[in-house]
């Protein structure tokens, strides 16, 4: 322990030696937003929203739009089995593991402009930037494009080895199912189960996003520095009473369960508040049967879902709930029965080195910056489990996402893909040691 | 005030000295258990259930056996406007006005065979027992099976000339509307809006009916004399809160409108059960909007019922719900707005005179009793508005109604029709005066 310490310490010192050594390298604000503006005319919608699901025509045509512009800059566009798709620029040293970057540019139904499409066209903007000033990286460059993020954050989980056969069965949005949907676009489904990324390809993954909640923009802070995409699981809850005729069943006699149902929400609520920490509990769903005014429900479906950074708290606070529903069932004379929904996503912590290297470059560009967890899933809790990782945030105005609404203005974003290329330099430099 | 209970008093002395007199007639129990068991295959379905939905074939079919029935034993068969099967047995005095009794033989969608059937097959055991009795009552008889009770309470309805054009046109379980449906089994639409009763030509209503609830058969008690029928009222709650990623919206930050939906379910649950009387409240539907287990509900919308003989109390009851959602709005930061459904029902309370007749009746056939409200709809709770009502109820085994398991003993349904026939014969020798 002690002996890691002051290797850390050591090495942050190192660090901001770097960094005082350089002024750092602007990205070209006005082109970042005039290339976002271009993005979301692909799939834009008459309510202001965008359509661009993942396999949709309109995904199609944005990617090859990209693969267009990326090529004429130079780079060498390569499609994975996944359908990721991988631009590449050759660094000094081709022998050295890769330093990638991207985001996904697929968006929900009637969704925003900026979710992903930030990450992408930043990464794109990064690239732009180092030619234009002549700068070649030690390390080769991949400027990367995950496959439908939204629907099943697809691409990102092949490269992580995550996907299976039932995965490319699954529907999307689009109407495709994923396997479909990715060879529409380039991919190839009788590859896709073995394109797991060799780690030792990977020198670094670093995302630039929104941060799609309210914390950046509420305190007026620039950049985010993520510290751990939350993991989540799901669980339907189950609760039977007695389906009865809500006329002639007195109020003693009643075992409703819905009565057990708001119980058992206020208690998620309270559990999930008064325990220290950053995790969230929703009941988000919920449903009585038979489900008529004059009839005393006799079943209940809700959901369950709990977040946190730690998988191990997850775990504590659905224990926590399950004691509760226990004392609830007994007074309600119900029963409660838990079934794991399978969408659950482990926690993702980023490299604290990289947090690092984040954090001293936004100070020496005079950002306001804070550490923060991700509530919502990203590519990059993917690729935290093959290389260091790192996500940068950049304020959502009033926290708004997966909405017509969804906004952060071009100020905020260009100070986003101004840290990530000073990150991406930075990192050029370290030598990342287990 | 003196004077009527001088008058109550000399009245419940002189039918004592009636029940004395004579010892009590009795119904036929098989040939009873044998009519039900006949009617009850008219939309028997596999699975032990009864789908005769009004307007049906099976409730065609079922109708015209026992119009056949009927006119066999010497009744004529007449059918109104209304469609409600009206089978006339003259009295001695014609110009008397009528003993009315009778119930439906509609079914909820895989309802019971006991529901509606019991009170018609009842009645046509009672005036069987008459006739071969060779007793013939002052005042004319008239066995009435009420069109539609369970989709509208629709005949007796149209008798209290409560139904309007709009009522007409709902569409109902077995695909026709109330118009098409009344007309199927030889009602007349252009005529039913205009078949109000004259209370002049009614002398009572009495109607025999299973009790739908569990306090008879839990306490074993045989006969329950009904006091009234409750009345109903119907809130559709909206509560809105803000929709927003379960994700990336810290527990604080919420507006979660489910939250409130739980504490307004266990409000209404406490204000109801707090205060003292017989009233019940009832949430049995509610929907979040979205409804993803991922996404904090932004709008709840919850059925709210209440139940009640007296309708002042239902207003009482609503008001302290209101107050207390108020409240709950300001803590969630949400907000609440009733819409009144269109699907209330004034109370309506049984003829005291009468309840005392057939309490009296039950004495005398040493059949134990209790006085009850009516937590369900009847076709007596609009006979009341015309004429002095009664209702006799038998027990449910376990409550359990509208459903395949709906049961009542061939016993305890004897003993039902035993106190509705002598409960006839004894109101046939009383003047009511108002």
């Amino acid at each position: 322990m002690r002996h890691s310490f002051l290797f850390l310490s050591l090495f942050f010192l190192c660090l901001t030696g770097i960094n005082a050594q350089k002024s750092p390298l602007q990205i070209n604000a006005e082109r970042l937003e005039a290339q976002l503006q271009k993005l979301s005319t692909f799939g834009m919608n008459s309510k202001g929203g965008n359509d661009r699901v993942a396999f949709s025509d309109y995904d199609l045509a944005a990617r090859a739009y990209l693969t267009e512009y990326l090529t004429a800059l130079g780079l060498t566009v390569e499609i994975d089995a996944a359908a990721n798709l991988i631009a590449k620029k050759k660094g000094k040293d081709q022998s050295l593991p890769v330093i990638a970057f991207g985001s996904h540019i697929d968006a929900v139904p009637n969704g925003g402009h900026y979710d992903g499409n930030v990450g992408v066209i930043g990464a794109i903007e990064v690239v732009e930037t180092l030619i234009e000033n002549n700068i070649q990286t030690q390390h080769p460059l991949e400027l990367i494009i995950f496959s439908n993020e939204e629907g099943a954050i697809f691409g990102s989980r092949a490269l992580a080895g995550k996907i299976d056969q039932a995965t490319l069965e699954v529907p999307t949005a689009s109407g495709y199912t994923n396997g479909a949907g990715i060879n529409r676009l380039g991919g190839n489904t009788a590859h896709v189960l073995n394109i797991k990324r060799n780690p030792e390809t990977l020198h670094a993954f670093l995302e630039l996003h929104i941060e799609q909640g309210n914390r950046l923009h509420q305190k007026q802070i620039d950049i985010g520095v993520v510290e751990g995409i939350v993991g989540l699981k799901w669980w339907d809850v189950e609760i039977t009473g007695n389906t009865n005729h809500a006329g002639t069943t007195p109020m003693e006699d009643r075992k409703d369960a819905l009565i057990a149902a708001a119980q058992f929400i206020l208690a998620v609520n309270e559990i999930v508040t008064q325990t220290q920490g950053a995790q969230v509990g929703t009941v988000g769903r919920i449903k009585a049967y038979p489900g008529a005014p004059n009839v005393i429900p006799g079943k209940v479906i809700a959901s369950l879902e709990i977040r946190d950074l730690d998988a191990a708290k997850i775990n504590y606070l659905f224990q926590q709930i399950k004691k509760r529903s226990e004392v609830i069932a007994a007074a309600t004379q119900t029963q409660f029965e838990f079934k794991p929904i399978d969408a659950t996503a482990a926690p993702a912590l980023t490299d604290p080195r990289i947090q690092e290297v984040i954090r001293q470059n936004a100070e020496a560009l005079n950002y306001s910056h804070i550490t923060l967890p991700s509530g919502a899933g990203h590519d990059a809790q993917d690729m935290a489990v093959l290389t260091p990782t790192g996500m940068i945030f950049v304020p959502s105005v009033n926290g708004i996402s997966h909405a017509p609404e969804e906004y952060s203005t071009p100020e905020a974003i260009a100070k986003g893909a101004t840290v990530l290329l000073n990150s991406i330099l930075a990192i050029d430099n370290i030598l990342f040691e287990d």
